[in-house]
């Protein structure tokens, strides 16, 4: 039978289709024999509610979204695994947008996703210093909103990062400690706040330390790993740095893959560590010392916090930040 | 001002909700200057359609789902990378499903996408040689299915596979052309079609040449990396393989554990080839051989080929396959 509709349902049975609705709603104003009925008979004829008018007249999408600038990516993946669960838990659904790092696109998804969509979103951000004001719209929606990982300063909402300045610090001094001389910082976007926190922990070390600050070491790299493998053969030939700090993971793959054909040997001229997800660091040629985020445990405290609002509207946590701590993996790159 | 919604609107404008909700529906038979109007004032009073409720009007979701066994995986990294980049050129949101392999996710996931959630999806199978009758009723639903890479023979949907059975051959033939004569191969389940396809090419490929088929070499892994470690330090131990080539990426990842662990050289006392998409295959310690699917182009096929379907409903492509070829890539762990 095609397309039985609640119509067919309720005449099959003889009941008007407010009855049968009610069957599928969970109502008990019906009796439970009536309620098997109407199942039994929805069941036979291969009717199913439509899903997305029930939501509809509950005003639930039962639906959150994730707003992430990459997908293939350790760090992101693994904190979607983390929001996942607590989605399936609650027995949401989870749409994952990808920003490419491109800001217009934030914009685009945020303004789609005012219409009902969705009940709320986890968002790792992709355009600090740009005007926020398409975000507070969301508000007189009554769309929450939890930030990870890459956050707004200036708009409220709760927020789960990592102890970004203190790690960075540790792995500077890590690098000075193992005998460098001249360590150099690759960073993208120092405009983010995550960004100027790892920035801040790397210039507080160096000058704790009895090093020369130089700023020329401090690189500017891109998002593009061409790119980047270009920016960063320029700066190993001529700064010739003793060690690089990555501040994300594809700068120290791209450090990599600069010495693998400059034939410079890691550890031994240049030691290299950086923040990373990466699972396999222990298999790299050598193993890559890295500044590990808890990225499974950042996504299921950002979803955590967004069901507990959600099934709790006047628990408020926009005021809070959340720290979880990073670790730091020594491994033969830096040894 | 908040939650403005379709009758505020049209009582501020002095017009009825129904020439109101035609000026977003883009139809043609309002006044470009009454148009204007109410989109000036929507805009002014922060009003949005309720997309969620046009939706069900037109009978539209504009969405399709993803399932996929898994997220933190290389290959379906990337080709959800290329089903979103087509589904954004057509408007579409993308739903991001993982099923951890479990098929009863997949079961649960089908069904609940029955409901009008979604227009169609784009499945890489978790349950092969179970009942797939819960797919059937996508048909009535007027849902379209497209499959990648994992598939189901018995299912009549268009599927985007790669030429799974040469490029197995291909690469236990460069096992054994390199000296190998004990090559093991490591599966996970073999009862999957993509499973049976790659074990065939081993199997024939050790047939033609003068090598002796040991079944003992066939080693049954499991999803589990704690137990995959087990397993093939036992099998390294008493076997004695001179090589492994792996079905799966991760299958090889703990292959390169195992050896670290046990002091066994890759390539001198083992070689290691596997289907993998891990961008830093070079990086490894040895760098790894591997045999690269066309995930991202896999991706961009089958998102597609859904969409011509569902532009063009007579189009039929539910009994074509499609065949990309994947690359056989050789570095220093087979050299």
């Amino acid at each position: 039978m095609e397309n039985v509709n609640i119509k067919d349902l309720a005449q099959a049975l003889g009941l008007s289709t407010s009855t049968v609705s009610r069957a599928f709603r969970g109502n008990s104003d019906i009796s439970p024999k009536t309620k098997e009925r109407i199942l039994a008979l929805a069941k036979e004829m291969n009717y199913q509610p439509n899903h997305y008018a029930s939501n509809l007249r509950e005003q639930k999408s039962k639906t959150i979204a994730v707003i992430v600038p990459e997908l293939a990516n350790n760090f992101f993946a693994q904190a979607i695994n983390g929001i996942e669960k607590i989605a399936r838990k609650n027995g949401y659904h989870v749409l994952i947008y990808r920003t490419g790092d491109d800001f217009e696109k934030e914009v685009s998804f945020i303004n789609d996703l005012h219409n009902g969509r969705v009940e709320g979103i986890i968002m790792s951000a992709s355009g600090e210093s740009q005007n926020h004001s398409y975000l507070k719209a969301l508000e007189t929606k009554k769309i929450k909103l939890v930030f990870f990982d890459r956050v707004y300063d200036d708009i409220q909402a709760p927020k789960v990062i990592t102890n970004d300045y203190q790690s960075s610090f540790l792995a500077t001094k890590h690098l000075i400690d193992a005998g460098c001389k001249r360590p150099a910082y690759l960073v993208i976007n120092r405009k983010l706040s995550i960004g100027k926190m790892r920035m801040q922990g790397y210039l507080d070390a160096i000058k704790e330390s009895s090093l020369p600050f130089d700023e020329k070491l401090i690189i500017n790299c891109s998002n593009e790993a061409k790119e980047n493998y270009k920016i960063l053969k320029d700066v190993f030939l001529t700064l010739k740095p003793d060690a690089v700090f990555a501040s994300v993971e594809r700068l120290a793959l791209s450090s990599y893959y600069v010495c693998q054909d400059l034939g410079i040997n890691i550890p031994e001229d240049i030691k290299v560590i950086g923040f990373s997800s990466l699972e396999i660091a222990p298999l790299l040629n050598p193993s890559l010392s890295t500044i590990t985020q808890p990225a499974f445990d950042m996504g299921t405290k950002a979803a955590s916090l967004l069901f507990e609002s959600l099934h709790a509207p006047k628990t408020n946590f926009d005021n809070e930040v959340f720290i979880l701590e990073s670790k730091l993996i020594e491994r033969k790159s830096t040894s």
